[in-house]
């Protein structure tokens, strides 16, 4: 369990897609969530889920290791590549810079 | 890894919390979730964090292995002593129900 780390870098991503373009975007963000997960030691959790009634409307829960992380995350090429690729379905992106109160989770 | 996990239990809440109580809400949301993760296997992630430029708007990202464990969670003598805890620390609560579309962590 990762009790009150105030180093790591949590954010939250809300994110309207296009509806039309919601299958390709799910398929981009779950290639570039499997490579940063496997190829990026600093980025620890990514979790990209969509609201029950209104599955346009996705939420991205982002935790790094520190701000270092979270910067060279964002020059992978996996990152850039998923960027490009749901430039013309992403409406709308707010991102929201989170303090951690407590990250509990299973078995860390 | 978890990879869409589609039976996992997955809920935001956002809670806005009485600026003048937010240190006894972070210690009570802290006890709670602490006593969570170690007493009930099903709780598999509960993740309390504040905005950085809005401390009293707060967002828990939460898994649970299955429907039953949130519900079992819901009944837990620490959820119950929390929620009657906070109940007036507590401004508004908006709970919204999500489906993974890709639950990715180091080390799963």
């Amino acid at each position: 369990m990762i009790e009150e780390s105030k180093e790591r870098y949590v954010q939250v991503a809300q994110i309207e897609v296009d509806p039309a373009q919601l299958e390709n975007y799910r398929a981009a963000v779950r290639k570039q969530i499997e490579a940063a997960i496997r190829k990026e030691p600093g980025v620890l959790v990514l979790y990209s889920v969509s609201e029950e009634d209104n599955p346009s409307h996705i939420t991205v829960f982002e935790i790094y290791q520190d701000t270092a992380a979270y910067k060279s995350h964002l020059e992978s090429a996996h990152f850039k590549k998923y960027k490009a690729a749901t430039e013309t379905m992403v409406k709308s992106l707010t991102l929201i810079r989170m303090r951690p109160i407590m990250l509990g989770a299973k078995g860390k």
